[in-house]
């Protein structure tokens, strides 16, 4: 039997238990050319709050009685495609279930085994990309600049931060609490946190920045991101890759009403979208696994158990309950 | 006689006359190195009202009992340096008075005759430059692109705009009344015009960018940025170049609440600061002019008399009040 969460009404601020439909159902037989995945962790990804909207966006949003969108990991059990065998591990957009059905397109095979297979959903899978292109395309940290970034603690943010102290920078991340902010600092190696339920940011980002901000990564919106664009350096870049303090909200998003500091320090503000370096995706996972095997880049991963926890467990990306990737284990490997 | 208008208090919404000290006073002698300038014609424009306000910005702010900061253009009517002679005509931050001593350093000398004086605080002067910068440098249009400009029947958006016509690009301008909007399609040759007063910009937008807009040059901010970003195309420049809408609030500076359209659309938005362009000026003033000279491009100012009319002149930026580039004239040449 396959059990699965399909998006039942369209939320309105954060997801209530009534937006999603839980199904249970046979599961078929693949066809030829099919294979038969049993899903193992499913990503859970603050991006799928916007997927849950109606309208124009970078991807099509889920639709009413479908099943939710999903990236996961899972084991190829019956195979009926030439290209997969039975015991692959596989990537791919799965959906919020325990069995998916496939004709392999959009599939990648995982080289299990070299790392835990939950790092291929973090710091080895979107995130890691996410922050990988984000900060060295879009960011284009030099040796010696600042680079702040929020959202620090979470799966994209602890990569930008260790990457860029990788490439030699200083490095400040924001996050919510003294827990995660010490997480960064002793166990990642970040030059400074603020937590931005205790601290004033804008003050805290002056005293850690004081030659101001050349990189600001953004993954929150909302005040933060006003709180960073009054401390912009001459020249910086400040990357958009999201907006977690705006998803849930009822009120319209919150623009940034010191985006004139970008005028007065010729700063940019420059948004993207992962999907765009999928070509690049094995460059990027070949420098990262070398980085993880050389102790420069840790990875973490927060595992929740159980298809049945969905509905709350994907909140805990709202309510900053996760350090470090947050991932669903829906059956063991 | 010399007459000045000094700061006299920092205004709150638009400069009421209060805000302004009217003083009289003799001309003093010119020492050894220094010339004496009458001036001519007062450049008045938006950023001026910045200038008013305290606090860090690209330039230091006026102090109160200063005589008002404004570029202009004068004559030199007694030179004690060699670098000048009596009768040149010169352009620099003489300040909103009747005439000014220098030591020469930052005025240049303008080749008269070539164009009317005012032209050199216009097409040929900062709005100019600023227009040619913004959009070549910063907004880099490719031919049969989309560019729309803000503040379209302005200074810097009658140059912005008949820059991308030159260009080769589809021209949309935003402006307020009919008048203004029939100048810039009539006159200038636009493709169209949006009157922001009368017409939902948004829908407006969409009907004549049917592909989207590559670059949006933002002279207001506000409302119109907010809709500008709703119709970005993939890969979109927006410039920031101004927020007049902004400048006399009296709340917060409204920030573009769907600045997340950058994201969607892996679009960027850049600040651009006409000054650091300075090393450039010749190269754009010769191309411009040579534009002109051959009929591709127009200049039109706004001319109003009488330096005691400076405080209610100077509102007509914020009122709307003015078509092209608003010049003071002070004396006659």
């Amino acid at each position: 039997m396959n059990h699965k969460f399909l998006l039942a009404a369209r939320p309105v601020a954060m997801p209530k238990r009534t937006d999603w439909a839980y199904k249970e159902e046979p599961v078929r037989e693949p066809a030829a050319g099919e294979l038969l995945i049993k899903i193992l962790y499913i990503s859970l990804d603050p991006a799928m709050r916007g997927w849950m909207n109606e309208g124009k966006s970078y991807i099509a949003p889920v639709e009413i009685g479908e099943v939710m969108r999903a990236g996961g990991l899972g084991r190829v059990t019956v195979s009926k495609n030439p290209k997969f065998a039975e015991g692959d591990y596989v990537y791919g957009a799965f959906g919020v279930q325990e069995f998916a059905i496939s004709n392999g397109n959009g599939i990648t095979r995982i080289n299990a085994g070299a790392v835990p297979l939950p790092v291929f959903l973090g710091t080895l899978g979107m995130p890691g990309m996410t922050a990988y292109f984000g900060l060295l395309d879009i960011g284009q940290p030099k040796p010696g600049e600042t680079v702040v970034v929020s959202g620090a603690a979470g799966a994209v943010g602890t990569v930008v931060g260790q990457i860029a102290k990788i490439k030699g920078c200083n490095v400040v991340g924001i996050a919510g609490g003294a827990e995660k902010c010490n997480y960064i600092v002793q166990e990642l190696g970040f030059d400074a946190a603020i937590d931005y339920k205790s601290e004033d940011v804008r003050k805290s980002l002056r005293k850690h920045c004081p030659k101001g901000v050349d990189v600001y990564f953004d993954n929150v919106g909302g005040d933060i991101l006003d709180a960073a664009l009054t401390q912009l350096a001459r020249g910086a870049r400040v990357v958009v890759c999201g907006a977690i303090s705006q998803y849930c909200n009822t009120t319209p998003i919150q623009g940034p009403s010191n985006y004139l500091s970008l005028l007065v320090n010729r700063a940019s503000m420059k948004g993207m979208v992962v999907f765009d370096y999928a070509d690049r995706y094995p460059e990027a996972a070949r420098e990262m696994a070398a980085w993880m095997a050389a102790g420069k880049l840790k990875s973490r991963e927060h595992i929740v158990e159980g298809l049945e926890s969905f509905p709350d467990s994907l909140l805990k990306l709202f309510k900053g309950e996760n350090t470090g990737k947050l991932i669903l284990k829906v059956a063991d490997p």
